[in-house]
This record gives C-alpha cells, structure tokens and sequence, in this order.
C-alpha cells in the first residue's frame, strides 16, 4: 500500500496522530529532508527526495522491491490541495493502490491567523497554473474575497497591475507559516511588486 | 486566552499533535460530550455543551472566573470552516482574545476518501446559509465541481430536481466520515430525495 501522507505546514505539533502512526509503522518513508526530519526514523527506512521529484517517485514506486512494502511519502500541507496525491495519479499509480491521510494545509493556517472563515472565500492556486491568474484578476476586479497560493508572487502580482487592478489595493502576505521565520503582513500590491518574498506564501486579498 | 480547537472529523487519530498538548494544558475545556471524550481530561476541567450552544459559550466566556484563564473551545472539522470561529465573533468575541487551532476539516476527508483534489472544486456550505442553495443549484447546472455540506440534504436535493436539475444526476454521499459507521456512496439525486442520511453529510458532485 502506498499511503500518501500530509504532513501540515511545517511546525511538527500540526501533526496528526494518524501521520505519526502511519509513518512510524511503514516499511519505507519518502520525503524532502525537512520533511523527514519531522519523525523519529531509522536511517535505513528514508528515501530522500532530491530536485527531480517526479523522476524520482517513479522509480521508487516501480521498483520491484518496494511492490509488496507499506511505503509512506510525505507531503506538506494536504495531499488533496494542490499537492503530491495529483503527481502520483498523474504518473500512472492507481487509485485503489494509495491511501491519504489528510494533513493541514497551509490555507487554514493562514485562516486561521488571520481569524476569518474560509468558506467565505474563494480559494485557488496559481502555483503551476498560469491559466488561474485570469481566475484571480476576475476576483479581485469582482472585490471577491480570495484566498491564494502565488506561483511567483512579485510577477502574479505584476500581472494584476498590468491588467489594471489598482496598485495601492491591499493584501495579505503569509510567509513561512508555523516556522520561526513566519511573518505576516499587509501590503500594498505596488510594494509587493518590488519586494521579495519567501517560496512558502499564502495571500489573502478581503475583498 | 480563548483557544478555539479544530478536533477534526471525528476519529482520534486525526487528531494534531498541537490540539493534544493545548488541551491537556487548559484550565477549562469546553465541547460536546462526545467531544471532550477525544481526551483524557479531569472531570473538574470540563464544560459540557449541551442544546443552546450560543447561549452556553456566551454564559461561561462572560463569566469573571473564567476571565483570566486558559480555556479550550473544542470545535468540529476546522474552526475555520463553517465553524465555531464565526459564532464566537458573531457573540462579540474580540480576535486579539483568540487563537484558533486548525483542525482537519471534513471537507478535506471527503477529498482523501475520493483521491480527488479539492483546489479542483468549488466548496461550499448550506449549513445554515440558505442563499447557498442557489449557488450550488448554478454551479450543477454549469457540470462545475463541487464540494458541499447540506443543510438537510433531502430537501436540498428536492430543490435542486424541483429547480430543473436531471433526478437522473449522481452525486457521492459520503457519511459519518472516519467513524465506525462510515458509509460511502454514488447516489441518484432521485434516490436520495427518497433516503434518510446522517446529519454527519459531506456530498460530492463531479461535474
Ligand atoms: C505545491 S503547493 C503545496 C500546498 C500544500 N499541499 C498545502 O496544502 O498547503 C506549495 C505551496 O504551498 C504554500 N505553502 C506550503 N507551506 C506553507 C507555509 N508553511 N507557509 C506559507 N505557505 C506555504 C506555498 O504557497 C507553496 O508555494
Ligand atoms: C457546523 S458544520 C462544521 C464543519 C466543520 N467545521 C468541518 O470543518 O468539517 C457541521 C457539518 O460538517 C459536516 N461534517 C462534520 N463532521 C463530519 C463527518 N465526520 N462526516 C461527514 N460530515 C461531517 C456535516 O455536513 C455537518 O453537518
């Protein structure tokens, strides 16, 4: 069985009971360093996950070694928001052979720092989806409440601008949530234009 | 402090590690019986909430005893979905009293059971919001993807038949999700104007 796990944010303490278990029971335990420094592990049960992702899962999940072997691989926030449960349908694994333990997904994190309710909001990624953007453009022109994963903030942004949505318009940059470097704060899309911004953001424009 | 818990959908298990540790420290923890039976706690710690919900949660966090300490709220699925973080602010909670605790949401189970991506879909709650009835009705008749907790699903459903929507349409009906009675199934809208569900209900419609 594959068990795609989700992990959450980034602190440990977003862990499920479930993710605990699960990982500390499996055979073999896929992940991104970080992620699997996030479990008491034997050396001998990790497989770490470099640059080349999707090469990489390929190979370790058709491996004939690993057929018969409870293999758990981890993925941060929830599998089932734009994450790795997509990649692995998209490779070929078939639903009947995964199951997924849902985690914490970064959205709520940001939902719940900033202490609104997300079923008021639109929710969409941008990361590997340039046709969103239009989406995101439309919303925010709409003064729709929106919830967002960038791809690449500074030029997402830009885009808006370009399109005519008005520079000084305010919204929320979410960096690093649960980590030691988190940082929240609220900018204008001008400032956002011109600054730099982590890889790990969520932004919330109120509408 | 007022913590506002997510417990998730039911079964321990997905539980966060986060929820655990700021429960087990409360001064006073407040939630349904079934709720408070998630954790190991001192009978003297616990508030049971019982019909009038409002009403409870208004009398204890207005009490002068409670005023200076640490007090878990044990909500459903997230806190920030369609959850008890709204009703708080709702009674005049103000958010710098707050910190809210995500817990994984139903939503996010009906997701994992499907293997199906939720920033796919669009996601929305009749709980309580009657005006959504009309959404959901729209987004079906455009075969958009949709996530959605009914209000009572029977007549939501004949709503949407009595509204033009094909009985003949299928949707996934998908109960009491991570509990002992958990049951998943792909129904006709026909069927299920004719069934009883639980109240625990997520529905999924693929479009
Ligand atoms: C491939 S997506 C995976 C999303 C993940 N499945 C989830 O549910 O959060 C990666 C994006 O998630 C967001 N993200 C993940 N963890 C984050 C964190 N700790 N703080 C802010 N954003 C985060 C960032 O937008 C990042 O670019
Ligand atoms: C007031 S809403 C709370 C939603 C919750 N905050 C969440 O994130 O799941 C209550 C509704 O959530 C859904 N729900 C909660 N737990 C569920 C479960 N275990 N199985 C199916 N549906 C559930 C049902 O639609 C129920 O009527």
């Amino acid at each position: 069985m594959i068990y795609i796990v989700g992990i959450g944010p980034g602190d440990k303490d977003y862990l499920t009971l479930k993710a605990v278990n699960i990982v500390e029971n499996a055979d073999l335990v896929v992940g991104s360093k970080r992620a699997l420094g996030l479990f008491n592990l034997d050396e001998d049960k990790k497989i770490i996950l470099t640059k080349n992702l999707v090469e990489e899962l390929k190979n370790i999940l058709n491996d004939k070694d690993t057929k018969n072997k409870n293999i758990a691989i981890l993925s941060t926030g929830d599998p089932c928001f734009s994450g790795l449960l997509k990649t692995l349908l998209k490779i070929g694994i078939k639903k009947e052979d995964i199951e997924v333990i849902s985690g914490i997904s970064s959205i709520q994190i940001a939902a719940s720092k900033l202490k609104i309710s997300w079923e008021d909001y639109n929710i969409i990624t941008l990361h590997g989806k340039e046709e969103n953007r239009e989406k995101l453009l439309n919303l925010i022109k709409n003064h729709e409440k929106v919830i967002f994963l960038p791809n690449n903030l500074r030029d997402d942004v830009k885009f808006l601008i370009s399109n005519g949505i008005n520079p000084e318009t305010k919204i929320w940059v979410l960096e690093n949530l649960t980590y030691p470097n988190e940082k929240i704060s609220l900018k204008s899309l001008k400032e956002i234009s011109e600054g730099e911004f982590s890889y790990l953001t969520v932004c919330v424009y109120e509408g």
